[in-house]
């Protein structure tokens, strides 16, 4: 199990369109934001992360339902959690809620591999491995002895 | 079974980010610009759709595969097409091409509902149903025959 | 005079590109969201402005001078005041400077006219001016007296 | 002299936003579009100056007049031109024009300063003067002659 995390943000006016709504591509933006916040909640500075030991978290999928439209200037809770994880991959859950109302706005999840510099797939280094939740060798040990 | 519109577009400066390559989300937006282009192409201006007739096409369901970056200033096609079509819904299929080495860069579909102005769904009047793909009665009347 | 607002926001990943720093176009949008602070703590609520009296504040004129970069993750203060008021147009100036090591981003400018819902410049009605730093007649009365 | 280069682009859907026009930041990245076309047309490809090359343009001022709206699916002109130039410093000048009207929407420019990798200012190298219509020493000599 892992936890969820909540961020807010508040619609901003460059994000709706015509139909007076949200435009959808900004959901994606707003999961980016939530992502962030989880992995600082959990001790991980993702800007550190890709700044100082060059492991970039590439989004390979993306997916987003949207339930009800986020309107201008509302406030938005986005939760985020941690869906699977292993060495190689992570999945991210969401979920999008107006604050005011409780008006469930969307669902969505994305897909990530981590990568080095040169995009190149590769393990999380153990030292990372239990803030996103996965066993780490030591806890397998001790769940082993 | 529908065609496919082939729309081109060029990777603008504002679409990357620090990684180097175009910002995922940006993907959703073409594929609205591949939509655009499908319906024009099938005799349907989607502005006037919207503008003359109050139908709004929304989107229930966006999803994207990313197989490979698209990088600034590099030329891309965008297939549409349209997976699944009824009066109430519309379902799109997108792939993604760089044109110059021909990469594969991203398959995606997206789901869509008819609304009215006040964004209540709706069917999708008769006279339009041909150009979406949809059998219409006098087809039907006429396959009856 | 007028105060001057300060609202924080936080770099998000899709504003930087591919030169590893904020898209310049986006400091535009930092601005529309000190604005609206602006506002907000003014007694105005933009939105409510917009949606039940119909006053648009259409942006006439920007420009944005870019002194240092802004990076991903950085936290911003966007400081907002009015520099310029009357009745039918508004300009507001911003300043914007990163949080923990106070390095100055940015400073803009942006003028306005009021617009009823059919784009059509107007006046601003008088009980909304002294919230913009306007003379109301009023205070003319006070002043004359 | 330098010559006026136009680039042709169609208003997508997300540029728009509530007021049902195009939202003012997204001038900006039409105005890098007509850039990256003018250097293009000049035989620069900013692509490879940047990649190959190690010079950025990066802008540090930008400004932008609104004349009347853009509106969504509409085709645009963007006619870029060099408003100065020396071997430090880049002066664009921007007229974007709505095609089948001809309305003019919008005049702007953008300053810039050419950097190295770093970031760091610096002189654009002999061979890429003339292009941006700057005089070169075999020039010089020629006229002083």
């Amino acid at each position: 199990m892992t936890n969820c995390v909540e961020t807010r943000l508040r619609v901003r006016y460059a994000e709706t369109d015509q139909m007076g709504i949200v435009y959808h591509a900004n959901y994606l933006i707003w999961m980016e934001v939530g992502r962030v916040e989880y992995c600082r909640s959990a001790g991980i500075v993702y800007r550190e992360l890709e700044r100082e030991e060059g492991i970039l978290l590439a989004v390979v999928e993306a997916s987003c339902r949207y339930l009800a439209p986020a309107l201008y200037d509302e406030e938005v809770i986005v939760k985020t959690w941690i869906a699977e994880a292993n060495p190689r991959m992570l999945r991210f859950g969401y979920e999008m809620v107006e604050v005011s109302g409780g008006r469930r706005l969307a669902t969505g999840e994305t897909r990530h591999v981590f990568c080095n510099r040169a995009r190149k797939p590769m393990k999380l280094p153990e030292r990372y491995r239990a803030a996103f939740g996965m066993e780490t060798r030591g806890e397998l040990t001790a769940s082993e002895s």
